[in-house]
């Protein structure tokens, strides 16, 4: 059985949110969701055991570990399909649909990441205004392309909801949480409201919820969108 | 024809290195090398004519654009196989092989570029020594899992050299330019020769250089791995 483990509303989210789609769609693999504290390296160090990186998310399948969020989301599509969260090879979106899978991590992620840190979580004397504003300068700057092309077309790529959209959607969860969804342009807000009143998008918030619960796991309040 | 957009040893030399692999094993796509200047967004502006991100690199096949290097690295080794380079769904470590594909860049590129920026590209008055330094601790603490496997096997995956080794690669090579090579451990500095030895590494350093002297393009001094 798959093994997820998962922070509320973490990068995480992404194979969580993945998953329930596959539910919907296909009925899915069957998995375990096992809650962290957040920071896990922090409140539960024993997770170092499991991964050494203590990153989430961490996925088990089949003895194989898998630690980055948008790789997993293009594994679970590819390994538990046939489905049409997946672009294959012979569609003439793969290209494009390889790419956005990368570009939500790397390009609308990774520098929202920088803001929480300097702006939030580290302590005053260690706070760095300048790198939280040139990053989300830079997240802005990048998501002007999402922008652009969610008003001309309804989802990413292939004509359809996929898992490149799970990828970029999760970077829109995250501007709401680092304080940045003033700053979203029209398209991407439309863009967001079709993205997130999907039923794999509901069942997955509820799923994180439910799952915290039962384990008894604290809801953190930065890192929950509104 | 295949069309890529690149700059001297940035991440637009993982798709080049991939084509140079892939020009030994199969004979490879042709394909068509642009070099710019570094960066493009301040030396050559009509590049955001080509790509409005202004980031490199970029790759245009059968009309489509692709940004994410690591993504054109799958893309190669899928659409131009069947290849020794692409682990394919039905393989084992098909999951291992994603990963690694986005770990080299979301996890080890990015903050090394946080490095570059702060403690090199910034005027004197917006350098930011911390950040810098936090950047360049969490990069080489996520490189000890990149040193403890690389004492274990030869390469990430599947029991040969492929993509996902591109990928990682290419950030020890960034290591190179942004002064952190000193603080590499011995199994990825062995991990490194193996990787820079290799036939289609030397093919891709020497065609940037000839098509950067054949385009009158200049060679950056910061970026260029010793």
């Amino acid at each position: 059985m798959l093994t997820l483990y998962h922070c509320h509303d973490a990068r995480s989210f992404r194979p969580l949110w993945t998953l329930e789609e596959l539910a919907v769609e296909t009925g899915g693999p069957a998995y375990e969701l096992k809650m962290l504290p957040f920071p896990p390296r922090v409140f539960q160090k024993s997770y170092l055991e499991i991964n050494p990186l203590g990153t989430i998310p961490a996925l088990f399948d089949e003895g194989k570990r898998m630690t980055e969020s948008a790789a997993i989301c293009q594994y679970l599509v590819t390994r538990y399909g046939p489905t049409s969260l997946a672009v294959s090879p012979d569609e003439a979106d793969y290209g494009p649909f390889l790419n956005f899978l990368h570009f939500g991590e790397a390009t609308l992620t990774f520098p929202q990441t920088l803001v929480l840190r300097y702006r939030f979580f580290e302590p005053d004397e260690r706070k760095l205004p300048q790198a939280a504003d040139d990053y989300a300068k830079w997240f802005l700057a990048r998501l002007r392309l999402i922008e652009q092309m969610t008003g001309e077309q309804e989802y990413l790529c292939a004509d359809r909801f996929t898992a490149a959209d799970i990828s970029v959607g999760y970077a829109i969860l995250l501007a709401h949480s680092v304080g940045l969804a003033g700053e979203l342009g029209p398209n991407v807000r439309a863009y967001w409201e079709r993205l997130s009143g999907r039923e794999g998008f509901k069942r997955a918030k509820a799923v994180q919820l439910k799952a915290a619960e039962e384990q008894g796991v604290p809801v953190p309040k930065i890192g929950v969108a509104k």
